[in-house]
């Protein structure tokens, strides 16, 4: 199975409003609400992808409770199994707001900031995490940390997963991406931003290549639209969709995840792996479900991408 | 005891971010979570100036479960004890999210609808409603009509009420009141734009009298910070605080019919009733918390309303 971790798990709620003004009232005409947290996606993706996989990580409260009962129902049926493994804890899982302008179709997000982890909490977390990675064949650690977690959480995690001979991916951003890349992961997803954060360059090619000095085995850079950058020890490639998709980014990212984790637990090589990578990404940008990936377009497009050896170039 | 209803209940989330921009992302600073819907609010006053009181209504969901649980963490202690009796439903109690920008002040609203009451459902909240109206003093019908609920509920309640002798106080507004009024309430609390909804009147004079003569026994009036404007049987009157107050006015409309009720139920005169809601809707804006009121303040204003005899004007 795959082990996704997700520390800062959210209940997603998406608002539908005519137009949002500032310091007015608004009725809200659509509320949807979706288990949140970047590692819950990763695993819904992976699930429809066929792959076993467990989910771990954080949560409490009433919207914990809603947040469990959200990742059963959408995960339900899915042709790989989704088991639900996350830690309890006294604080309440947070909500994030999302609020769609119903003419323009533009978001404002607005997050909540996550409940407080105590140390026992953290200690019971690596604990069933060290117990999860017996029998994983890769794991994938998501998102922020929660506060009261140390800014050098993901590198302890990444240390467990090596320790135990398993792979992880690591996607998050800021110290604790700095951090963890210290502690030598398989594999890194940040987005240019994350990227610049971190080497100080915004050149994609320049930066993605000091980001595998850092530590990481192989790191992969998303460009958007543009698709993806892979520096890994077989090469340096650039994968891209025949032209840029239009559509909800939401979870685009969280899908190349997923399919960087199959690759490697298939053992694919890397071309291949980019090539679903792009393909499920664009094909989430177009399914009119945030999160969800649409599966015809991902069998139309997988054959249409195309993948550059930028080393020989 | 004192009976409230309140139909749409909600989870209240205040939401502080340093300011709210249109299609960017936030970071919520600070989280506050309360029991919502007007006759919560009235009961809570209620409850702190020493009325048991009996909260009915609608809840279900999760967030249901975290309204009732936040009501009996706000009562618990009042010198009134305050009973829940409220009644369960398949659909989830809704969410409001109040974004107060940090510099300004500034509230941006967003109301979730509410979940869908059946034709059952309406039929489990009557029932009760009737047994609770055995041993009420006096009933306050409080807020919005969630879906499902045909448009004559308050009607229908009204008259249950009057059938059972118990007075019925009515505060909400567009159809649900005007259906309301013809059902002949002892007492309707509008604001000034819910007054010019129903008569066309934009008078304040004129319009609470054309109220009145509708079907309600009295018509209270929120004139805002210029206090409260009471057409009655016993004649005309209007109560004004000693000079406008800052503050946050949430709530301060349901100080006022709380303090409406108990002046009901304890039999003073509309002066005094009026005095005592003008006070204490001014000690609700002055209170550092949405929807409580400032104890010392209530008191010391409470010398200082001015009463005028409008009649003899």
């Amino acid at each position: 199975m795959i082990l996704t971790v997700t520390l800062n798990t959210a209940l997603d709620l998406t608002y539908r409003v005519p137009a949002l003004l500032p310091h007015a009232s608004h009725r809200v005409t659509q509320v949807i609400e979706r288990p949140g947290g970047k590692g819950l996606n990763v695993a819904r993706v992976l699930g429809a992808l066929g792959h076993e996989t467990v989910v771990t990580g954080f949560t409490g409260g009433a919207t914990g409770e809603t947040v469990r009962g959200l990742l059963a129902a959408t995960t339900a049926g899915l042709p790989g199994r989704v088991h639900d493994a996350l830690v309890p804890i006294a604080g309440a899982t947070r909500r994030t707001v999302a609020v769609v302008d119903a003419a323009s179709g533009d978001t404002t997000q607005l997050n909540e900031p996550g409940p407080a982890i105590s140390p026992a909490e953290w200690a019971a977390f690596t604990a069933r995490f060290t117990r999860l990675l017996d029998g994983a064949r890769a794991v994938a650690l998501c998102g922020s940390l929660p506060p009261g977690i140390h800014v050098g959480a993901y590198a302890e995690l990444v240390r467990l997963a090596r320790a135990a001979g398993v792979p992880a991916l690591l996607d998050t951003s800021g110290e604790p991406l700095r951090r963890g890349i210290a502690a030598r992961p398989e594999l890194i997803k940040p987005n240019a931003a994350e990227l610049a954060q971190l080497t100080g360059s915004r050149e994609p090619y320049r930066a993605t290549r000091d980001a595998r000095r850092r530590g990481a085995h192989a790191v992969v850079t998303s460009l958007g639209p543009d698709g993806l950058l892979a520096a890994t020890p077989d090469g340096l490639w650039q994968a891209a969709p025949p032209a840029p998709v239009k559509g909800n980014p939401t979870g685009a990212g969280d899908s190349a995840v997923a399919a960087l984790l199959a690759g490697l637990v298939d053992g694919t090589d890397w071309p291949t792996r980019l090539s679903h990578a792009v393909a499920l990404s664009a094909a989430t940008v177009l399914s009119p479900v945030a999160g969800e990936f649409d599966e015809s377009a991902y069998e139309s497009l997988l054959p249409r991408i195309t993948v550059h050896d930028r080393a020989a170039a």
